[in-house]
């Protein structure tokens, strides 16, 4: 009793769609599982290649694509519209869905999962969140027997790549921008990345698989990397640590702390050693304690391994209980200590001030921190503070920011340590 | 349509058992998934614990457990037999199986998953290595889609605490395995430990998973870390290095080079920064490059996060194409730099002795290492030699074994470099 191979219509002929493309004629053994019948894509005359077997049927028709009745829909085209419109469509035939959209899963997770219960299909999409490395499958499967506390990961290579090369070599973010554009790690437009909004939206993806709840992406607290200075990392060694733009949520009771930004981490954790444009994540579970993946978070390579492992998944016909992914609420961090930075005309006084602001909130100093070799009219110095609540601490700056002596706008970040990071 | 919850039967009521049951009743949103019918363990009114639910029958008959029917038997008794025995009964009557018991399946995998596939059912096994790592659904679902080429790893938490802890304190091994022996990371017989018996049985298991092939486990050469003493961590200090025992298996050809020892490796690695007890693995795709999973590598409640994981999967009837493991054979390691380390009655003409024989094999010397403060008649040194075959280095090693002037045999540590460390 023979399963007939999956049928395989591919929406996207880009980077991903092509290495997924190449992976299934690369691997005939695959052949009676997964059979690739159409690749769809705009302009399809300039796309077609000669390596793709004659039976697979190009086309820049999609109504001709879903004429097919395939059984599975690869989406690697990206964007909101018109991919959700397509995906909708066909989980509404009844076809199940393999997408790497994590802004459509971001926005829409909720509803397109429930449309795949609805028709009976399953939408997968281990590839939206970090590229290669198979968190998807490892926390939802491999950890479901635990209940899970918190996800904390560097989820956007480009951000580390800009941090950990400014922390290795005292160069500032523009320079360091510069050269990763040149070696394609950086878009001409790199906000989403260093702003930190595709960060947040794999983290609202990660949210979902590890807690079964929704997040809004517009509700999650992100802080842009963009005023890191090379002086930041200066002071961070100083403190054991480095700065990394981290992505995390944690449990609070029934809602969720979410965060995306630069945080000091210490130089020894998993994210602090983490270089480059490679993806980290720990998760931590009340049973198992901290487990961390690390790999490649991007590439058409590695993200069509992960494509090519779903539609894999799919022909073992899992009976997945449809999945719902209700709203979760999101709600203050908890207490942390803080890294705060100043750049300030100097003047006598001005520690005075900012400690006076501090303690007025009930915030307790920690150390004072200033480096020899700045211009006294453009002076960093760092003060780091006990374990506060986010609301305290901003009140205490917004104080602070009143004052006349900052040269640029005062800049605090997080401090986590392990487990955390 | 409901689907009835699976029927449990848990075989042993030791540390990982207790930490599986403990989850299903701490977690009861599980219940409509997983029932717990039956506790067998030998001698069980001892283990009964009041905070079992009345609904679980508790029994020390075997033939009873059986006669009840069960979906599923985890078997966490360990050891060749009984539980082999159990382990077949269980799938013979058309129970799945979850085991952690990584000796019963790198002796017996073939044959129980062919017994699995023959009576229509699932033996799973994500407990055997590395505890509550998810590796087993990372690797065999998450990376499906790539062609793997390596395996590689810190598999046994006793010998990576005791390396680990030697480097940090220039102690001696006896010293460190009372250490261990104390807070309970290491046996009163370490052998299956630290000789490599452990280590290389969850190799057989994740090779058996990365690459669909059986490896005997009296085909892989395992090495003792019994030899490494104070004095290589210093030396491997001064090559950037340290030392930790590895399990590793790659593809060459249509054969596997696998290996169970201690190697130095470099010290910023994903091996050589991970301490104590924890289990690290790194996976190298041909599409995806390199992936590493790490965290808690036994210890009960995470050994049972994975057991319970296990035991959710199968509750969505996944219809696995019985997995089949043919044979696979062993072949001999690539050409790799190594470690020579001589510890001499020091006199003139050693050091040319040793050069002459490593020449008349063709193998280059790459450095001279001599620390001080060492006596003349226990002299330790150490030699690094360039890339070479595994036999080449053992003839010259057979040759310079002949000499009369050594205090202790010569130890040879394989140079493991990133990305294999």
């Amino acid at each position: 009793m023979k399963t007939p191979p999956l049928r395989v219509a591919l929406l996207g002929f880009g980077t991903v769609g092509g290495s997924v493309a190449r992976i299934l004629v690369e691997r005939p053994e695959l052949g009676d599982r997964i059979q690739l019948t159409h690749i769809f894509n705009r302009g399809v005359a300039r796309k077609r290649t000669d390596w793709v077997p004659a039976s697979v049927t190009w086309t820049d028709s999609i109504d001709d694509l879903f004429a097919s009745r395939p059984d599975a829909v690869v989406e690697v085209v990206g964007g909101l519209e018109p991919a959700g419109q397509w995906v909708r469509r066909a989980l509404t035939q009844g076809a199940a869905v393999v997408t790497a959209n994590k802004m459509l899963l971001a926005a829409h997770a909720p509803e397109l999962l429930h449309l795949a219960a609805t028709h009976g299909t399953q939408l997968r999409f281990e590839a939206a969140v970090a590229g290669g490395v198979p968190l998807i499958h490892g926390v939802r499967e491999g950890l479901a027997g635990d209940r899970l506390l918190r996800v904390a990961g560097i989820l956007n290579g480009t951000s580390n790549f800009v941090l950990s090369t400014m922390a290795g070599g005292d160069q500032q973010m523009g320079a360091v921008l510069d050269e990763a554009r040149r070696l394609g790690y950086a878009e001409a437009d790199p906000s989403a990345d260093i702003d930190g909004d595709d960060a947040g939206a794999k983290l609202v993806v990660l949210a979902g698989i590890a807690f079964r709840r929704h997040l809004r992406l517009a509700d999650i607290p992100r802080q842009s990397i963009r005023p890191i200075a090379a002086a930041d990392f200066r002071y961070a060694r100083r403190l054991g640590c480095t700065i990394r733009q981290i992505a995390m949520v944690e449990t609070s009771g029934d809602r969720f702390h979410a965060w995306v930004g630069p945080a000091l981490v210490p130089r020894s954790s998993p994210f602090g050693l983490n270089a480059g444009a490679n993806n980290v994540v720990t998760i931590s579970g009340h049973y198992g304690g901290e487990n961390s993946f690390s790999g490649p978070g991007a590439g058409g390579p590695a993200t069509a391994v992960a494509v090519v492992s779903d539609l894999m998944s799919l022909t073992q016909r899992t009976q997945d209980r449809g999945e719902e992914w209700p709203a979760g609420s999101v709600t203050a961090p908890p207490a942390r200590p803080y890294y705060l930075r100043f750049v300030v005309h100097d003047h006598p006084g001005i520690l005075a001030g900012i400690a006076a602001a501090l303690a007025r909130q009930g915030i307790n100093l920690d150390a004072v921190l200033q480096e020899p070799g700045y211009p006294k009219d453009a002076l960093p110095f760092v003060i780091t503070v006990e374990p506060c609540e986010a609301a305290q601490l901003k009140a205490a700056l917004d104080e602070i920011a009143r004052f006349e002596f900052h040269a640029e706008p005062p800049l605090s970040l997080p401090m986590l340590f392990h487990p955390v990071a």
